[in-house]
């Protein structure tokens, strides 16, 4: 059997999967996860064994220590693992919930329902964890899972999905492609016929790759180039606060900021103090020459700098003319993820929330929040860049399609 | 500049015109439709005289009847079309409506506020009227439209287009391309990072070639396998009606049926009163072994009929043991479109309708409710047979995504 035979009848398994999975019930798929956390911590020496074989191999082929460690399972790592596949039982199940009903003059009754989408084929680089959060959000939903994680953690997603496939499962519910050969994508993404979904998690090579290839539908996770845009009616504490929050807390996530935008009309006042408390915290500044007139430590930015980003401690600052020059800004060289607006005027705000076309937008608020988990969705797949089917932060809802269940008394078309 | 330039201006124009569509008011773009009635109403003689060119094209190509039929605009035809676009002024915009609203546990109130996709790409096939209507769909509901029809209606495309870009419009809201020239497609294909979906409406090749090629997400509108599975506890004067209606009433379509499945316990009672029905409506049937034995002038079916999309007066019997069967059967061979049960049993029923997976389940009422305007969404841009995004019909709602708008008093991430 060659390549494409093989990744073919994986996915036939899958879909195979897809349907048994679509009828369990959630008390069933509740106790299945329950078991998987249970697998999980039975196996932690298994896995281990499987991780080091990795380890072993990225030694030799001389990963950086950054990515070893991204690659490397201690046995905390593995259980938090296993947290967070229980913390995925206790989420509401979305599959069977009605979305909205209606009756029809003709008496038909018609629901939108919600149903898993079928099979999910997510492909994503390094971080072995992500087999596990992956694997069972799809499972929640009812979704069959392809997982087709880096060559260098091969061994230890193997060794996990292993251990989650737990007795009384239907077969083949999660698969974790066993070749590492990279022309299994694209058969895979050959078989839209059989794979409902991709969501590909990585860089944004790999994003773009996959984009191109597939014929199957793809959600695709690209940069956030978020801003801040301080406006003259803002709380000088709270922009401050916010600013820090949302460059240093985290820089190297999507929803950090990249650039910090400043009304002109407080640009004297507030710049200094701003850029003092960033300095403070070792981000490194590079304004426009307005900036610079203000701050005697920030560099120059260059066109590139607005379209930057860093994911470092490196902030870029423009002094603009208002909320409309924000906007504008913010349309020309965003990337449509996440950006704030800091102000006390009501007017102003609404503004900027209407025109400002990113997946979410804040008023007074960090874009730090913009987060699955903040929210309130319990998990998260990803922030999708798309507008399509999902846009920002994806729960469970998201992996889930719906139908329309009609019910009728001897309707017929007129 | 060459074609790929051409397309990638063209699309940057479209793009454009998305962001100021995207702020315009409900009440502005309402009263926009009604000029665009209007001015198609005005334009009748120029219409028809573009129409005529193409007409004249396509006798000197050799375009069958039929096709040469689907492409003649007449008077009432222009009318109709003028009437639909001022139908779509009264439906409800969906834009700026809040599909759900909720406050975290640190005070931020969240919003999830319909908005428009952006730049919409819809490529189709012959008639000249789904110009309008796709036009005047994605109008309303904020996204910029970029249409391809048919090579041999582009003459009545350009000028239908041209009268619905009223004065007052953002320029090039309506596109349409102005080459025949099938690379421009390929182009526009490629322009993820300007066009946010496409759609093709056609046949199955269209809709392959281009779910192959696109880079940009699409929204499929495949073939209709539909059935309708007469159970044992059925009424059997509503079955025939049902069946009569979901296979005659108009059997060129998606969601008439091309199979009947019929619960053995029940065969040998209904299925030659059926057949009688059927045949007296001149419908071909081809039969499994069981039903030829009851029905003499049915022939024999093969393995490809299972699978067939006759769109024709001719339909696929089979013998099924009960609603087990139905389900497995309607898995195996059919498309995933639309499907019934006619059954007086509740248990059956809702068997039935929870293990069916596809876009539109019937209990007792016609597949060929399954439709945009029976559902009651005023206008249907197509039936989707993707789990992504859209499924079944497509309204108004389904021509937008959504941001989320985050509301907070300083909230930063902890």
């Amino acid at each position: 059997m060659d390549l494409k035979q093989q990744m073919r009848l994986l996915a036939e398994r899958s879909r195979d999967a897809s349907r048994a999975l679509a009828r369990r019930a959630t008390k069933k798929k509740n106790g299945d996860l329950l078991e998987m956390e249970d697998a999980i911590e039975r196996n932690v020496a298994t896995i281990k064994k499987a991780n080091a074989k990795d380890i072993e191999a990225g030694r030799k082929a001389g990963l950086s220590s950054a990515m070893l460690d991204r690659l490397i399972l201690t046995d905390r790592r593995i259980m938090e693992m296993a947290v967070g596949v229980r913390d995925v039982a206790a989420l509401e199940d979305p599959v069977g919930k009605v979305i909205s009903e209606w009756t029809r003059p003709n008496g038909m009754r018609i629901q939108k329902v919600r149903v898993p989408i079928g099979v999910i084929l997510i492909i994503y680089e390094s971080r072995p964890n992500v087999t596990a959060d992956a694997a069972c959000l799809c499972f929640k939903t009812g979704n069959a899972v392809i997982l087709r994680g880096g060559s260098e953690a091969i061994h230890s997603n193997l060794a996990i999905a292993e251990a989650m496939n737990v007795p009384g499962l239907p077969p083949n519910s999660i698969t974790v492609v066993p070749t590492t050969d990279r022309a299994a994508i694209d058969e895979l993404l050959k078989l839209d016929d059989l794979i409902n979904l991709c969501i590909p998690r990585g860089g944004e090579g790999l994003i773009r790759t996959v984009a191109e290839k597939s014929r199957i539908p793809v959600i695709k996770h690209y940069k956030g180039v978020c801003h801040v845009y301080v406006d003259r009616d803002a709380d000088f504490d709270m922009a401050e606060k916010i600013v820090i929050n949302a460059k240093c807390q985290r820089p190297g996530v999507c929803n950090a900021i990249e650039t910090l935008l400043i009304d002109e009309k407080i640009a004297d006042k507030f710049l200094p103090r701003m850029a003092k408390a960033l300095t403070e915290n070792n981000v490194e500044l590079r304004g426009d020459e307005r900036t610079r007139q203000l701050v005697s430590n920030a560099s120059a930015a260059t066109e590139d700098d607005w379209y930057a980003e860093y994911l470092d401690l490196i902030l870029a600052v423009r002094v603009v003319k208002g909320v409309g020059e924000a906007v504008d800004h913010i349309t020309k060289y965003g990337s449509a993820h996440s950006d704030a607006i800091v102000t006390g005027n009501k007017a102003t705000a609404e503004k900027f929330l209407r025109e400002v076309d990113s997946s979410s937008v804040f008023w007074n608020a960090s874009t730090r929040l913009a987060d699955g988990g903040q929210y309130g969705f319990g998990a998260e797949i990803g922030i999708s860049t798309d507008k399509i089917h999902a846009r920002g932060p994806m729960g469970l809802e998201e992996l889930t399609s719906y139908k329309f269940v009609v019910v009728g008394d001897g309707q017929v078309r007129e």
